[in-house]
């Protein structure tokens, strides 16, 4: 762990300290709130924030300047890269990938109606291209692919590509075909 | 006020420290410059920047990752949620929420012409989706709403939803119809 | 130079420290890594960040939360805007100009296949829009323009304007025309 770290940043009296697995790499000036549980293999880059009632499973890299908010399930295999932001109340499976300064959205109506939040379902295997937008309560199916830039409004079945503003489904092409297997 | 922020970061030498009005929460990492104005109530995420000569009203959140580029107006009751970037020379209404990673412009012709730079007017009540972006100068009117992923290149009237790359005006749905309320 | 910058973050033990040339300002939060080196007048924002095996020629600005993730090279009088992404293997020219909050990207089927990682080349003169996505391996022709929120798939030959999702190629109107000249 670098210098600069704060691993169990405190919002509440009666929270509990951060558990983190073996081998972590947390790089500086990265912030996690108290009340968070990850796994094995953990690693950062410099000013990640994983806010509070966070699951995270092993194997996961959040990526320079990503931000978690809290209330969030986050699998194992999972990778987020530089930028990214996962509001509260998301479900990340396994084998996930989310490209730099892709977002995540909870809120249909910000401001204009009161509304339970609820982020997006990324199922096992997806990966979401580099500054892509994902819509309150979207599921995205298993191995399905988000397209850079795409703004994905409505449900994406499983291994289907969703691209465009707003994104049109189409069937994988070849080289996205499969699940994804690299790191 | 958290370790690790910095009220009153010097620019000039003639500068004044900031003025920031009671109960605020300014969370670890934040940097306020000189020569910034903010009423009661402000809070802050993580590594938010407030730069100089801002005025800011009552009740103001600027979020985690947020950066306010200075020479700008903010009124009261505004929510700047995370990643959002307000460059300079930017007027922000009452009652306004700006989504996460929204982006506003002030330079229509970057190096290659030499203008006066004018950032975006938005009115009270407006909402700008998630990752949307807004062109220098323009006007958003009054309890309109920008969509997600919007990319913003003409003035939007009041109470219109613009929508899509180029953004499109469209009536408000009913679900967004009656300016901004919650919080 | 501020306080709070850390100049020469530690990767490797065979690294060598960061060279930057003279008159250099660097401001509170920014890291630098080693086996970086850098030209004159360099400048940067709050939160920068330059990692390992990057190459930077005089008078360039690296904004607050930027991140240019190593193993690339920008030339000279070079303007990275506030929240900017250059990933790893990205070549940058002269006279480059890069809006707040675009990305840059250099997998093209991440996690999907095994390929090996590649930036676009940004030809000198270019400008780059606000919040727009650049596809991996693209190349951008000398004076070329790419529009905010614009999302380029595909090679943009010189002096051209890319423009929308996918950006198609059009002639540079006459306000962007010239190259950049001004900063």
């Amino acid at each position: 762990m670098s210098a600069g770290v704060t691993l169990g940043y405190s919002y509440d009296d009666g929270a509990q300290p951060p558990v983190v697995g073996d081998n972590a790499t947390i790089r500086q000036g990265t912030i996690i709130y108290d009340d968070v549980t990850i796994g094995d293999r953990f690693t950062t880059g410099h000013f990640a924030l994983v806010r509070e009632h966070t699951e995270i499973g092993d194997d996961v890299l959040i990526g320079t300047n990503s931000v978690v908010d809290g209330h969030t399930t986050i699998g194992s295999n999972v990778s987020l890269q530089t930028g990214t932001y996962v509001p509260s109340r998301t479900t990340i499976g396994n084998n996930v990938f989310i490209g730099p300064h892709a977002v995540m959205t909870n809120d249909p109506v910000p401001l204009r109606q009161e509304v339970d939040l609820e982020g997006p379902r990324l199922n096992d295997h997806v990966s979401v291209g580099a500054n892509a937008t994902v819509l309150p309560g979207v599921s995205i199916g298993e191995q399905s692919f988000v397209a850079a830039g795409a703004v994905v409004t409505e449900d994406v079945p499983e291994q289907t590509l969703a691209v465009g503003v707003p994104a049109r489904h189409e069937p994988l092409p070849v080289a996205l075909d499969g699940g994804n297997r690299f790191e």
